[in-house]
């Protein structure tokens, strides 16, 4: 196997593009994806300050790696999650791969600044914990992001994650989330500006990137995720990309292309009549956003050990 | 397991509805559910002569049944397609239901009244057989029905069926055939209204309805359709329902409550500048329709047996 640009030895065969790479095209690849990404999308502009949310994944330290490879002023924030050795594991990968960079990191704990963790937090709402976890990272990331005064949040989702959520969204036709699944959210009232730079790569890429980048990212999945919808969507749609390599890339592309716009007049819609929360003065339906209510709720519960949660359903 | 609605023995369960049938009530449900999708789509009016597509499959054998039985005047259509025994057992099958039950059939054969059959047009096209066969089901009932004074076609497109074909449409974007996929299709110059009675029943259940009716179907599927992208689409479908029963209803009815309406400018654009053809006079977009481009095509084609065509492929 040749590389396609040097026809040099190469490591990994992409075949939604035809090609081969060696690590040094490899690497020139991604970076082209991401710039491509951002020009194309008006993600982000020479000179504006990006929050880089980081779980420790090979999808979130890739992009830090290429956001300031390609000489953007990247900071990362990293969120203990306590989902047990998974969540330990999870921040110390994203704190050696700042030490080792010489990068800025914040960090939060949910249970040391905020009282809870995630397993205690699916057991108390009876939820499955995706929910309070994904609602918990939004809420304090965009905090971070508009105190600090960052232009932009960029997060880690690849094609396989957003053609998952696509498929999600359109299985049900939740037309206020197809409107919003756009790359680049504009920034709007208590909301910061939101890019997702590899939109472009795959997973199977981005974890190569890693490797071939000295990266040391946590490989183990969630443990709280296994077998939640999200994954049944991107096994199906891998099923249907072995036999079609590009149609992940088509079916995300094409509806930005085509649909995303058709769904904009119900995403506004549900934007109508936000307020400021009570307590903190993040955009809310309610009078008190749900991350608040949420931290009031499990105020006081006894922690939740995670083998005790799974999937959203206690043992 | 007892039936839902009587307690006496049950013989199908669906967990979709989290409900099971006994003989009786599951012809009683079959029945409600073709009523609901003829009442809910204004599909047929009382009095309506309605042409159905018979292939000799479960499907179209149970919705001719279903018709006739719910007091429709429903008059059968079907067609040789040459695809070796499939096709005559298909026809055998359609014939001998027509026949025990005293029904109006009629009878079209590619061969003997057009000279081609389907292995030679997916040969001499070098397109998938599943191409020149839908195009040519679609054009020769389409004119039959017209030429007929049918009202409506009917045809047996089940609810595996239209979540498979949104799902490969949406795959896709193909933004013209979302705002046609509709299950009744009104009239227009140079087409017949079409309509799908069967669009809230699963082809597990006709499969169940024609079991328990007596009605001897051909079984086997087409075998110049195995390995194609529908039945991919069928059964990575298949994988999501088995976790979450009721995806494919809710994939296909949230479609027709919240999207389709989105897409009926690019669907209204598709026919705009269709003429008629200068051959048969039915609706296209060239001078000459497809219809009768492929039977100028492959006049005088050596046929080409049905064992050298797989998949759209010639070994």
């Amino acid at each position: 196997m040749k590389c396609t640009v040097c026809k040099g030895p190469a490591v990994i065969d992409l075949r939604r593009h035809n090609a081969n790479f060696c690590p040094e095209h490899f690497t020139k690849f991604c970076r082209d994806q991401v710039t491509k990404a951002i020009d194309d999308h008006d993600m982000i502009a020479p000179g504006q300050r990006v929050l880089v949310a980081v779980s420790g994944g090979k999808d979130s330290l890739a992009l830090w790696d290429l956001l300031v490879a390609l000489g953007y002023e990247a900071e990362g924030m990293t969120i203990g999650l306590g989902i047990g050795d998974y969540s330990e594991a999870s921040t110390a990968a994203a704190v050696a791969y700042a030490e080792s960079r010489g990068l800025p990191l914040r960090r939060i704990d949910l249970r040391a600044d905020y009282g809870y963790d995630i397993p205690t937090a699916a057991a108390v709402t009876r939820r499955v914990p995706c929910s309070s976890c994904g609602m918990s990272k939004r809420h304090l990331i965009d905090a971070a992001a508009l105190e600090g005064g960052f232009d932009v949040v960029a997060t880690g989702h690849n094609l396989d994650d957003e053609a998952a959520v696509l498929l999600g969204n359109v299985l049900h036709w939740q037309t206020e989330y197809l409107g919003r699944q756009v790359p680049a959210l504009p920034a709007r009232d208590g909301f910061p500006r939101k890019v997702k730079p590899l939109v472009r790569l795959s997973e199977r890429e981005t974890a190569a990137y890693c490797v071939l980048r000295g990266i040391d990212y946590i490989v183990e999945e969630c443990p709280m995720a296994a077998g939640n919808r999200h994954l049944r969507y991107k096994e199906a749609l891998n099923a249907i990309e072995a036999g079609s390599p590009g149609t992940k890339h088509a079916f995300y592309f094409e509806f930005l292309a085509k649909a995303a716009g058709h769904f904009q007049p119900e995403a506004a819609a549900a934007q109508d009549g936000l307020t400021a929360c009570a307590r903190c003065g993040a955009p809310t339906t309610g009078e008190v956003c749900a991350f608040c209510r949420l931290v009031e709720r499990v105020e006081g519960a006894d922690p939740v050990p995670v083998e005790l949660v799974r999937s959203g359903r206690r043992r």
